[in-house]
């Protein structure tokens, strides 16, 4: 049997130190030969990833099952984090999906915990939820920019992997994808962002600022990435400098991991004889 | 100029009482001639929905602009509010969308004022909201099975008009769909859910109760589509025995209340020359 790409693109749990230059953002492990049949794949997968979905949501509408998913997308800005929202998870029923993007805490959620604003996004049983950054800017911008003291953040790498196993304890399978990307392609990104008027809404000057920042950043991710890859929730690293590869490969995590949940139609006694007479005597 | 499909739908504010018998269940009005051309023209749709909903994210995102749509599905059980939402809302984005399904009140919403749990799941600005079941319930199911004393749901029809009248002040564009279908469709679709095991899980024995209560919810549906369509919120009638039709019309709404809001990509002052050299610079 073939390998799945969730053991290809893990960060192994309990691995050496993590150096993400190892790591080819341009490359396609285990994908389709082009972005031809990328996208031809794509379009098989979303009939099989809605199937999942609706069992999903079916067993713990009337099966009480507990089970659920959560989607965790991080990367630098540009990587496509709200591109694998809008081209990925646009094929499932929104009725069944929870999506949330993290922005600078507010002052309510900045008077709670780290975590309080991310418990409280969590999906509910038989959803599929989708974090757009999370509870790791925790551990990544606010190190970088020195935001609260070291003996601060340096505490939430534990505290982060109690929570994570909390929700697998729960029922919850927590898929945590880093778009890699290189800073070649985000400048290109960047740059095409400055070009097009319909884009300059989504430019920002801090943008700028933040990738001169690009080694420290990637230090907190390879420090995150190395220390939050868990049994209980692994790390992925998908190369995300093409997007028909990120979008592939974002789609056949969620697939695999769904496919391992194998959720099933609940069978509630139903006397069907029963129902269909009364119903042709209405 | 084609007079719009909304203007063909709504229910006149301040009009006289309602007769739902007036309205054919497995009529078109105003619609593609036949399936085939219904489905095409949903499709030619979806783009165009999609691009209105992506500048109206924009222009909250970046220009403070606090407009948003609401989108409330009401309907007898298998009218397909489910169905639109998987259909109709599934092309959207995401990332701009906040789905709810209002079920049964929980001991926590019991406690408070029935617009309360309503007031909690509004779409924020520049988002798309859809409710599947929404405050009607309250007086609609409520009043058939007088949960509350008459006395208390006779007053909530003018709660209702104030309160959606308040979200059109606030930028809210309120649109409300009642699935009208026939008695005959519905006990269709309640015996294939009988006959197929996969759908078991949509059927629920006091579907059967509540379908002997038609003329009961006939009635309350008449009298909430009378008193609250109103010049802020008004009512459309979609008839929704032709899946096809249905998501044609719903889509076509959808369309028209967006292209009447004509949200545009927000120009931020932007010193375009100055970042691009920043940018290559890096």
């Amino acid at each position: 049997m073939a390998k799945s790409l969730g053991a290809r693109l893990r960060v192994e749990p309990g691995g050496g130190p993590v150096d993400l230059s190892a790591y080819d953002p341009h490359g396609t492990p285990g994908g389709p030969k082009d972005k031809k049949h990328g996208l031809a794949e794509i379009e098989r997968m979303r009939p099989r990833l809605a199937a999942l979905q609706e069992r999903l949501f079916a067993q713990s509408a009337v099966g009480g099952d507990r089970r659920r998913v959560l989607l965790v997308l991080q990367g630098m800005d540009t990587s496509g984090k709200g591109g694998t929202v809008k081209h990925v998870v646009s094929g499932l029923n929104p009725a069944g999906l929870r999506v949330r993007a993290f922005k600078a805490p507010t002052e309510e959620e900045r008077r709670h915990d780290f975590l309080w604003r991310v418990r409280a996004a969590l999906p509910r049983a038989g959803e599929i939820g989708v974090f757009d950054r999370s509870h790791y800017e925790d551990v990544l911008i606010v190190r970088v920019h020195d935001m609260v003291p070291r003996s601060v953040w340096s505490r939430r790498y534990a505290a982060i992997n109690r929570f994570e196993r909390s929700l697998a304890d729960s029922g919850v399978t927590v898929l945590k994808v880093f778009l890699h990307i290189s800073p070649e392609e985000q400048r290109a990104r960047l740059l095409e962002r400055l070009e097009r008027p319909d884009k300059h809404w989504k430019f920002s000057p801090t943008d700028v600022a933040e990738r001169e920042r690009w080694p420290d950043y990637r230090t907190a991710y390879e420090v995150a990435l190395r220390r939050c890859s868990t049994e209980a929730a692994p790390w992925y690293v998908v190369p995300a400098d093409r997007k028909w590869y990120r979008n592939w490969a974002v789609s056949r995590l969620l697939l695999e991991h769904l496919e391992r949940i194998d959720p099933a139609y609940p069978q509630p006694e139903l006397d069907v004889a029963k129902y269909r007479a009364r119903l042709l005597a209405t």
